[in-house]
């Protein structure tokens, strides 16, 4: 019989006692599969006494996460504590440095610190697992680092924070606003007091830079990748969404373009056939298209103390059995440095919504600066407010209209200088609502 | 440098093609992540000179299959050679024996002998990996194996034949019979000339047997799976789903009962709104529910040479890092013995078809049949294809009309004792099609 494998887990919130639960349930049966013994035998939180619902009782306990990452008689460190920086990053290099494997859930940590984190382990002769740090209970991390292998990946997307998908989903559903919606978010627990991190897409970036790494071999590179949020939403743009045969997702892409790797976190319109679109409430999906095995599509639970410690499991049973992957799905020192592809260069097709003022020459300005750069329009919808039999003079004089115009395959370059010279001219009310239509 | 992984393909068709393929495209890039090289050294197929579109030239060619599982200069054997008998398992037996590393993709072999290799691979010390045997590029395998390590499986359903659910997507779209989308099937290369393997739903109970065993840790039993194919679905079916509000896929399904675990292939009804109703054309999907993860649904394709290959390549690739996990995820003496739960104990709603003689009385024997047999009905369609301003004596006598019912939930027990009744009153023109409609 080998011996047992010692696990010291730093963090005991959410996660962290579903983790334990899943021990107490499923303990006997990890060890069956891994052929050895397997069991939690210390824990770092700072409240030792906190009812958590589960039994810590038989654990070690220790005080500071980074003197539990250096206990002799722990073999895998399993940092569940959550930060870039501070205790978590701390505890995470003294655990590798003391030749410890590292089981995280931490997509902060990782998104700053990854590369270096992949040297570090490698230096140490030990592995870092990290399937909970994308897309919680979907194994994306073990499908690109290990069953996707022989590809060469292409593009890869999805829906990557459920707070988002929630608001941008039930907004389909109800009348209700984006405020609105985002209350019940809060309400719900699916949103933080402080929502700016996911709303605002970084917690879809974070993600979205491993997966890229991942998929494309290259070094993690969470700065240069081109982030807007989801607040600009209205109902206005949900009905002519519906209208035109789309649906509104906040997505992170990448892909590989002759320039360099495009990466993105963005709305996007989906046609309303995508299997993406269909992805409602919390759930997260991730697609990935590579050349032998064409697209896959994987659909689950993004967070949730249950299903992300789902995740970590799995991570801890591939430890056990002796499994080595490299961290980022290949050795360090074989990643290629990041080569952006400018935003600029994007292409695709735009779907734009304009607040236009109610005046003569109004929209032939408009059609004007969309044809100065070069942009052809697939389909226009204008529709007035005002009666048709009512004159001008009638209604509120130069009330604003709203204009729906989705544009064929253009450059990002084309369309932002068509709507800074549109915004110049005066015609429009507010700033334009501009949303990218993703070719799914 | 570790050294090198000599790889024997037996079996060079399609799927060995692509992975000769693969192999010239991405074999420096497998080496870099295994952290050592890797090659295909020797095949072996019946016809050395065949123009398979990639070059064979630098391999050992080896004309008996069996010769190749002895060469002692190959470390994995890799069998695309298929069936349940005959070369494939001497070949695949005789490899096991001779101490290396099986790769396949051969359903059929494992549904019919997977317990016998589970202990066979187990005795010999080596690992026999199977990810192409079910739903072709989608990692299935692997995710019930190592990614959901951690959770009991209470469900585990699918699309799992592309040839079905080509022929039942296409017949929503277009108003085509099922000989003639199956004549098309054949046409696209999408069905076999001799469909019967497909249509009947063998195949799907093939991959379900695989699934079954690893999700519940049950011995394979493919003789225990309740089996029916796609040949009765009609137009008239395809239509009453849509306006009921569901769809019509061939599923697999597994779950966990009181009585044992369940093992079904069948047409099932599935909600509009279900992700597994949005799976279009040869595409598959398989759902698995599970206590800590919740739900997951992974869509990919189910065939074909590069997504057969890519699975294939991941295997390659596990054993090439030195990753060993079981057979059927666990080792194959602590797998149970499959207990069945007999299939007229399902339970379920079920959509039911009748073609009813226009006479007075018909209708209310029926419903008394069903009453008696303690069946509810949600819904009831008779549309009489009779003008209402016509007495029966203008119409063909007693003609039979459609009537549509769907049941509450009830027992298959139930179901079929009522509609014995049914046929033996007399006022049915043909066999009742009854569908089972799936809770999704």
């Amino acid at each position: 019989m080998p011996e047992a494998l010692r696990l010291g887990v730093a963090g005991v919130g959410t996660v962290g006692a579903s983790l334990v639960r899943l021990f107490e349930r499923h303990g006997n049966e990890l060890a069956v599969r891994a052929g050895r013994p397997l069991a939690i035998t210390a824990i770092s939180t700072r409240d030792r006494t906190r009812n958590r619902g589960v039994d810590l009782s038989g654990m070690r306990w220790f005080e500071d996460p980074t003197a539990l990452a250096r206990d002799p008689d722990t073999d895998v460190f399993v940092e569940l504590i959550g930060g870039e920086e501070g205790p978590a990053r701390a505890a995470v290099f003294a655990a590798i440095e003391s030749g410890k494997h590292v089981v995280t859930a931490n997509k902060a940590l990782l998104a700053a610190h990854g590369n270096e984190l992949a040297r570090a382990v490698e230096a140490a002769g030990v592995s870092l697992n990290f399937e909970a740090a994308a897309a919680g209970g979907i194994p994306v991390i073990k499908t690109l680092r290990e069953a996707l292998a022989g590809n060469t990946v292409s593009r890869i997307y999805g829906i990557l924070n459920g707070t988002c998908n929630y608001i941008l989903s039930r907004m389909e559903s109800e009348p209700v606003s984006f405020d609105d919606c985002l209350a019940d978010a809060q309400r719900l627990g699916y949103a933080e007091a402080d929502p700016t991190f996911d709303i605002e897409g970084y917690d879809a970036a974070h993600k979205l830079a491993l997966l890229t790494s991942i998929a494309f071999g290259s070094e993690i590179d969470k700065s240069s990748i081109y982030v807007e949020g989801i607040t600009s939403v209205t109902q206005a743009d949900i009905a002519a969404a519906d209208e035109l045969g789309y649906r509104i997702r906040l997505l992170g892409v990448a892909s590989r373009t002759e320039s360099g790797i495009e990466q993105r976190v963005h709305l996007a319109m989906v046609p309303k056939s995508s299997m993406i679109a269909r992805v409602e409430g919390v759930t997260n999906a991730v697609a990935i298209e590579a050349d032998f095995v064409g697209g896959l599509v994987l659909t689950g639970p993004g967070a949730g103390g249950d299903a992300t410690a789902s995740s970590v499991a799995s991570d801890i049973l591939d430890l056990a059995r002796g499994d080595r992957v490299g961290t980022l799905g290949r050795p360090a020192s074989s990643l290629e440095p990041y080569r952006r592809a400018a935003m600029r260069r994007h292409e695709g097709g735009y779907y734009v919504r304009l607040s236009v003022y109610d005046r003569p020459g109004a929209f032939a300005a408009i059609a004007a600066r969309m044809a100065e750069a070069g942009i052809s329009l697939e389909s226009i919808v204008q529709r007035s407010r005002r009666p048709r039999t009512s004159a001008p003079d009638h209604a509120e004089p130069e009330a604003p209209q709203p204009v729906v115009m989705i544009t064929y395959e253009t450059t990002e370059t084309a369309i932002r200088d068509a709507l800074e010279a549109i915004g110049r001219d005066g015609h429009i009310a507010v700033a334009p609502q501009m949303i990218r239509i993703e070719r799914l």
